[in-house]
């Protein structure tokens, strides 16, 4: 948690994502990596439970308590017990690989706050090892709750054991862009062999949840024929023309318990991925992506039977008026599991712009019930998001997702606004600036006009000057009056 | 309208608001002012009925369909009959002072496409009149259907006459901040015959819309007491320090009658101004709001009842789930007139990125109903909107309306996205670019990773790099199986 302190003399505790990087009595180290914060309580487990220590869920449904769950009840404002049940219903999970004990817990799961995804990787066009670190930590500090590395270049070993020894929040990856890589790029020529190998490598390196496209059926194929963008899931298009090379059914559907045999020993949780997710505001909960979701639900089914947790990621591009039916089909055919969305994008007329189009599906998805948002930068459709990139797109799903906590309800949320909101009220700049998503930015707007250093105790700001100031006029209203003044008579 | 012709010889009409200004034939020159497009229409009617030609809404009802009807109807592919039965029942506005020939006319109301208004105007601390000209014609550029000049310094009538003189779209003001300087800055001293005159004088300059805010009441004010943020509207301040002043009711509700006599001569629309909309979250749909709403919904019906045309002014800050019932509230007290909204912005916690925060209750609202969105930049709260700051209010509320058109099924509205769309998947690029609400951002994104000539032909983008696209292996299975490949049997 961050404290903001107020000129008030009162503070009040933000929920913080961005680890001991900007703690001030800590020094980090990217070559030593983070401190394994979580290392005694997966050893203790061990040494109770030997190589068979059951997974946070496995654990929830026996009813005990983790650690994790404790340390996350607090960050969250909840009882342990809360996200025991969350847990064990299948409602939620605690993505942590038992080989990443540099986490600092969280959970995903729509009883607690809406949280934020940021996707980073290289690809084989750009970007390096350092860079992809250096965007992590970035992200993180502008409040990801997770992050994605989904690198396709080279390196893509290296670049992901520097990312998760250095990353205070879970990692996701996509296992099969480097099972393609393995196999030079070739779709036709993956095998199960090669797939279930780079699971395992990457599980030990401490990969926490994975994309997993075993959605994908050979006959659902066909189904995005007619569609205006076809197939836009990177995975999704590789496990396609697999199926079509092969005329087979896909391996990851066929091998799904060998696969969740191997999540189960390291805890890594599923991420059902949206293979046929719509590329486009036409083709939006078509057959082909109800098809396939019918089979998340499934697979989640089975995934949890054998205490492997499970989110289920959604799109892409839904016109407003038919992100709610998503949801509820989601939540209808997968059992209430976390719902992971990327956008959704409510038009496809802004690219350059697509974190505003999909910030508005990710406000509405996330008030629905979605349980983490998946980030869209402006670069979104053109290119590799830069760092500026990365603290556009996380402002504005941060924005999305604080937004759906307060039409949630979540309790707590709305001190924050009404902190922010007091501050403006009583012209307390400093105030509103440090409680400020970004308060660097929220500073420098006012000083642009009103650079002067008695302006921050102005009583007024330069968007309306002295005269016009509404605030400054009810306060005087309020001096003559009083704050309980009776109707006038008239 | 505006065609984008594509690379594949067909082309689409997109709704245009920039008047002359980017029209390639055409010269214009800032001091002649624009040609005087409505100069024929109007005075043809006046020869027919002199000095007491019926408004649009006068015209509607009587069933006859003016010039300006038609016009509107070929912009918004709709019959005429449609807008002038839409006009006729007060469900929409044509905001057209007979002294205001530069426009091209345009309709509000929730049959047709969502408007968004931007706000420009100089204040006591800074701008100047060429600068505010140059900001209205940028504004255009970026799609502002209106404008309001709300400015408050000195030189607000010449700065008006420049915009009035050079704006191809209607223009809105809001009297009472120039009756207020004329009153040297002191509520107090405000009196209906000085605020009568100012609204004549921006009458005969040929303002199309005002503000009026004739719904505050004095009983109303004693409501705001417990209020986080008390009044937050300027010119709800301003009256309700007036009515607290002289312990009397607000002039403006008891002359309402005269007020209105006045506008019908010109044609003048109301926009009921909402000077108890809330200012935080926290304030959202409270009591003091709705009462005001209760009052505009009884001066609305009293001004249509004269044949002049009303909108409804509207909220503000307001958390996503209280959204939907403010508009049914809008709708029900003030018999489904057009609604026209500030935002509302979805949470306080992001001063910076207002344009964001309230994009996204901008969309929702305008799905319920709302007719007009008033945009707000990036710098609300903070400071004055630079041409930056304007141009980014735009885009997030262009998106916004596009949004909500497109949920709302707005006739034509999709055959932006599927043009779109249809590029992006044919990897046709200008294409995207010119179809792009902002095509040199979209271009110059594109070209920061893949900056050469044939990358504008490419079947990929550096998102994903060549062998990770998704829709290049689409189009490869495509073109192995067919548009039309039966299942595989598995």
């Amino acid at each position: 948690m961050r404290e903001v302190v107020l000129s008030t003399g009162g503070s009040i505790l933000l929920y913080d994502t961005s680890g001991p990087y900007t703690d001030e009595n800590l020094r980090t180290d990217v070559r030593a990596g983070l401190p394994k914060l979580r290392a005694p309580w997966t050893a203790e487990r061990a040494a109770r439970a030997g190589d068979g220590a059951p997974t946070q869920l496995g654990y929830a449904r026996r009813g005990e308590i983790t650690t994790e769950m404790e340390f996350i009840a607090l960050r969250e404002g909840v009882s342990a017990q809360t996200v025991r049940e969350e847990v064990a219903a299948g409602r939620a999970v605690i993505p942590a690989n038992v080989n990443h004990p540099e986490i600092e817990p969280m959970v995903i799961g729509e009883a607690f706050l809406v949280k934020v995804n940021a996707n980073i990787g290289n690809s084989a066009v750009s970007s390096s090892i350092e860079h992809e670190v250096e965007k992590m930590v970035w992200a993180t500090r502008w409040g990801a709750d997770t992050i994605m590395d989904l690198s396709t270049g080279k390196d893509i070993h290296q670049t992901r054991e520097w990312i998760l020894r250095n990353s205070p929040v879970p990692v996701g990856t996509v296992p099969i862009y480097q099972a393609l890589e393995k196999v030079g790029g070739r779709p036709e020529d993956l095998t199960w062999e090669v797939y279930r190998d780079t699971v395992i490598e990457q599980c030990e390196q401490g990969v926490d949840y994975m994309t997993v496209h075993a959605g994908v059926r050979a006959d659902y194929v066909p189904l995005t024929a007619r569609r205006k963008t076809g197939i836009v899931s990177r995975g999704g298009s590789i496990l396609a023309a697999w199926c079509m090379a092969h005329r087979r059914e896909n391996f990851l559907y066929e091998r799904f318990g060998e696969l969740t045999e191997i999540l189960r020993a390291y805890d890594v949780t599923y991420s059902l991925g949206d293979g046929l997710r719509p590329g486009s505001i036409y083709d939006a909960n078509d057959r082909a992506q109800l098809a396939e979701l019918e089979t998340l639900g499934e697979l989640g089914r089975l995934a949890r039977d054998m205490d492997v947790q499970v989110m289920i990621e959604g799109p892409g591009h839904v016109p407003m008026h038919k992100i709610k039916e998503n949801v509820a089909l989601q939540k209808r055919l997968c059992d209430d599991a976390p719902f992971y969305t990327l956008g959704p994008l409510t038009t496809d007329i802004a690219p350059g712009y697509d974190h505003i189009t999909s910030a508005i599906g990710a406000a509405m998805i996330g008030w629905y019930g979605t349980a983490m948002l998946c980030y869209v930068t402006p670069k979104e459709h053109l290119g590799l998001p830069d760092l500026e990139d990365v603290k556009q797109g996380m402002i504005a799903y941060k924005i999305a997702a604080h937004a759906a906590d307060l039409a949630k309800g979540h309790p707590g949320a709305q001190a924050w606004d009404d902190a922010l909101s007091d501050a403006r009220f009583e012209f307390r700049w400093e105030d509103q600036f440090n409680l400020a998503l970004d308060p660097a930015t929220a500073r420098a707007y006012h000083d642009e006009t009103l650079p002067a250093a008695p302006a921050k105790q102005a009583h007024f700001c330069s968007m309306c000057g002295p005269h016009f100031c509404s605030m400054k006029i009810t306060h005087e209203i309020r001096s003559r009056h009083g704050e309980d003044a009776e109707p006038v008579a008239v």
